[in-house]
């Protein structure tokens, strides 16, 4: 577990700034002698001298920006927690609108997107035999309440949700279901799809068997007394709606050596028994908005480099890291080229979505009114604020050498080429699905990034600002070139199932 | 700061073992070939071939033991969190008790503590303006409440308590006195003094200035939405007491924010105000117990070497580093030395002080009842279960080698020989107040502690087994040595203050 993350970084950004500032002597130098057409070309030489130059120019200048950082402050502290329907969510919309026309952006607008709204009101759960303690709980989004004077039942114990899924027996009957599990620490964030599972489905599972309720361990990858929230769904054609809430994993851990551990002079485990209160309020049909921000395309205005993040938050931290450090990436890095003071060729097109955490609505309402819009990338920033340390593509294999070129102008930057398999992001998600669209993922460093994820700490203080801007420059130079790119990127041909 | 001390902490450790065990063959070698005697003796030669033998012994036992960390499971589990006062605080002393007297010990008992009980209801706070934000906090001990509906009340800001002290305006009247400030990261744990008065003396400087409460930022060195609790004192005959709390270190920060950032346009501060909501409960006149248990010495029986730590933890966490560690490691040191099998010369008594935490009454009737009896040594273990590094005193001259020689025992596991200026730890604190007595401090690495001290985290996950067993190791050999030693040992001569 690397927890020594940023001491380890701070070094090789501060080289990188030094590198930044040579590529870009160098890249002057380029614009003045252009190399003979007939030695072999590099893939960096794909794109102009002038693109390259300006490329390495906003890298330099994102480096030492403040925007993103403050960015980040004035949402988190002005706005704080904006869950999607919340009283935080217009404000959260007017402070966008009101930032992105305060930087000059050629064109800003909003639309409503259509949701349905969740709100928490209180959580409480103890352990109630073998030894009374209180819990750090937090109920899961969408979960409908418990009883008002809440409800206490038996244990049934699952190490994971697919020795749940496996229990062909009447044991969670009448029962609260705890679903315990594991998530490996990783640089991709790659543990969090396995784990997650339990969390998204666990009351479906838990139902269906006939529990009163299901807890699960916090999908996290940390030690704190902080339990993570996120979303779960029900599905009525298969079991009926239960609670569903998360403890924190140090509190997963006392119920696990509970479960697991017979007593020494009996041989027998402890009987387990949990109380559970959950009060939440569900509210059908109502309006959000994306938020949008263009610099228009001069040769190609119809022709979109989409990028943004989501601006909505979970409700327990002030969405920092999610998922304020994507918006803040993306519109810090377009306002950088805003400020080249030259017109891209194509249209670049930020868009700050509403709701994805809690149902995608924003993305799939971008998906219905642009997806048959010609994008030359579609890229998301929602992975926190630490470095981004790969370019993962997924286009045509005539475009791969345009985004090769991009991963060679931005490797100063601690940045290596990666795979075609690359997602685009989750708001991107219901667009590619519709219909191909090229896409990338700047890939970030999430080793940290679920110690924190939907979490009370998830906070201003977990940005490091060397870290974000090292991210800006990587969207300045990725977002710069593929709009200058003299070639129109196409999607990956869709595997077959 | 040091985030990465797990990872480089134990390869060290590892060695350790090695050097231990080749150390304990060495002493073998010792005692069938005993040193000449006209040769210079190092300090180490101040004790018998048998007792350095059996410290090496019992260093090597420790290091494998799984007691301490089973103690402090069982603790946290079976009992949790337990304020002197509470529900827990009888459980606590019955586990102890049933503990000691399982373990074998010669004499195993309780004595009565006077106490006054202070028991946590129920804290909200928020900002109000200029942005609503939901606010971690708890409130300190001993604080009285606020009206059953809360209060609210612009915001005086103070850097730290230093700021407050010298303000001689009236500012703080009518209003929230809020009291920020840093505290020192550091290894020796020396940055909790300097921080903690804001804690301690916050409520009488603010009172006495007119302010209706006062918010502290927490003292802790993390950045986890965890108030940390702790003790605070009123004092009528200075101020009147009004309610004192603390919040997390990211809320700290977002108070800071607004209250020392002028906004862009106007120049001007943000008017800063504060609901809080703080319910408790203080009951005088209730009973806990120090529960003692006793290695009885052959030769000197009346002749203690007197170690332990506190039962009582505060109610947020389990009590594991603070201080189940401390009770944990000087147990299963003691019960280490008894099952030498060897009867110590002098008495080793174990002593688990009763609410040192809001009080330290149990110390003080320790002070009382034991104050004229003599200590050979004194040394209470309370500052977490990461690894000893140094050993530090308090004794004359004469017996100063004594100590160098246990220095040089136990130096293969990472401990250097410190200073004479060792407090022997808070519970001895009321011993040597009133008499002198020969005291040492097994110096833990408190890096991290202050992370975790007196909040919710403080859990059983936070104990690294193998440095808790480094502790025990050190403690056997000091305790057993400082038993066996052929020398009274002798308090330093009080300094003229």
């Amino acid at each position: 577990m690397n927890t020594s993350l940023f001491d380890f970084q701070r070094t090789p950004i501060n080289l990188v700034v030094s590198l930044v500032l040579v590529l870009t002597s160098f890249a002057g130098l380029a614009i003045a002698q252009p190399a003979p057409v007939q030695a072999p070309r590099p893939p960096i030489e794909l794109y102009s001298a002038q693109d390259l130059g300006l490329a390495q120019q906003g890298m330099a200048t994102a480096i030492k920006s403040e925007l993103a950082y403050e960015l980040i402050a004035s949402l988190t502290t002005e706005v704080g927690p904006r869950p999607a329907g919340s009283e935080a969510d217009p404000k959260a919309v007017a402070w966008a609108e009101a930032h992105l026309k305060a930087l000059g952006f050629d064109r800003v607008w909003t639309e409503p997107v259509q949701i349905d709204a969740w709100r928490r009101i209180a959580a409480h759960a103890d352990l109630v035999t073998p030894y009374p303690h209180h819990l750090a709980v937090t109920a899961l989004g969408n979960s409908i309440s418990t009883p008002a004077t809440g409800l206490q039942a038996d244990v049934a114990y699952y190490a994971n949700i697919d020795a749940l899924r496996k229990d062909t027996s009447d044991r969670a009957r009448g029962r609260i279901v705890f679903i315990d599990g594991t998530f490996a620490r990783t640089q991709d964030g790659g543990g969090y799809g396995p784990a997650v599972s339990a969390r998204v489905n666990g009351a479906i599972e838990a139902g269906k068997r006939g529990a009163l309720a299901v807890v699960i361990r916090s999908i996290g990858t940390d030690q704190d007394r902080l339990p993570h929230t996120g979303a779960m769904r029900y599905d009525a054609a298969i079991a009926p709606p239960i609670p569903a809430a998360a403890v924190s994993t140090p509190d997963a851990d006392l119920i696990r050596r509970i479960a697991t551990t017979p007593d020494r002079s009996t041989g027998q485990l402890a009987p387990l028994r949990l109380s559970l209160n959950l009060q939440n309020v569900a509210t059908r049909n109502l309006t959000t908005h994306n938020v949008y921000a263009e610099i228009r395309g001069q040769a190609k205005p119809d022709d979109i480099v989409a990028i943004g993040g989501h601006l909505d938050s979970w409700d327990l931290g002030t969405g920092a890291i999610d998922d304020g450090a994507g918006v803040a990436i993306t519109i810090a890095a377009a306002k950088i080229i805003l400020d080249f003071g030259i017109r891209p060729k194509r249209t670049i097109r930020v868009i700050l979505f509403g709701n994805e955490e809690n149902g995608l609505d924003g993305a799939r309402s971008y998906a219905k009114k642009y997806g048959q819009q010609r994008h030359q990338l579609a890229s998301e920033s929602d992975l926190g604020a630490d470095r981004v340390y790969r370019l993962h593509t997924r286009v045509d294999e005539k475009t791969r050498p345009w985004l090769k070129a991009i991963a060679d102008v931005i490797a100063p930057l601690g940045i290596t080429f990666g795979d075609n398999n690359a997602t685009g992001g989750p708001d991107f998600g219901p667009l590619t699905n519709q219909q191909d669209h090229p896409v990338a993922t700047l890939a970030q460093d999430a080793t940290r990034y679920f110690d924190i994820h939907h979490t009370a700490n998830d906070t201003l203080d977990k940005i490091n600002p060397t870290q974000l801007n090292q991210n800006v420059a990587a969207w300045v130079a990725m977002v710069w070139l593929a709009a200058q790119a003299d070639h129109d990127f196409k999607p990956a041909p869709r595997k077959t199932p």
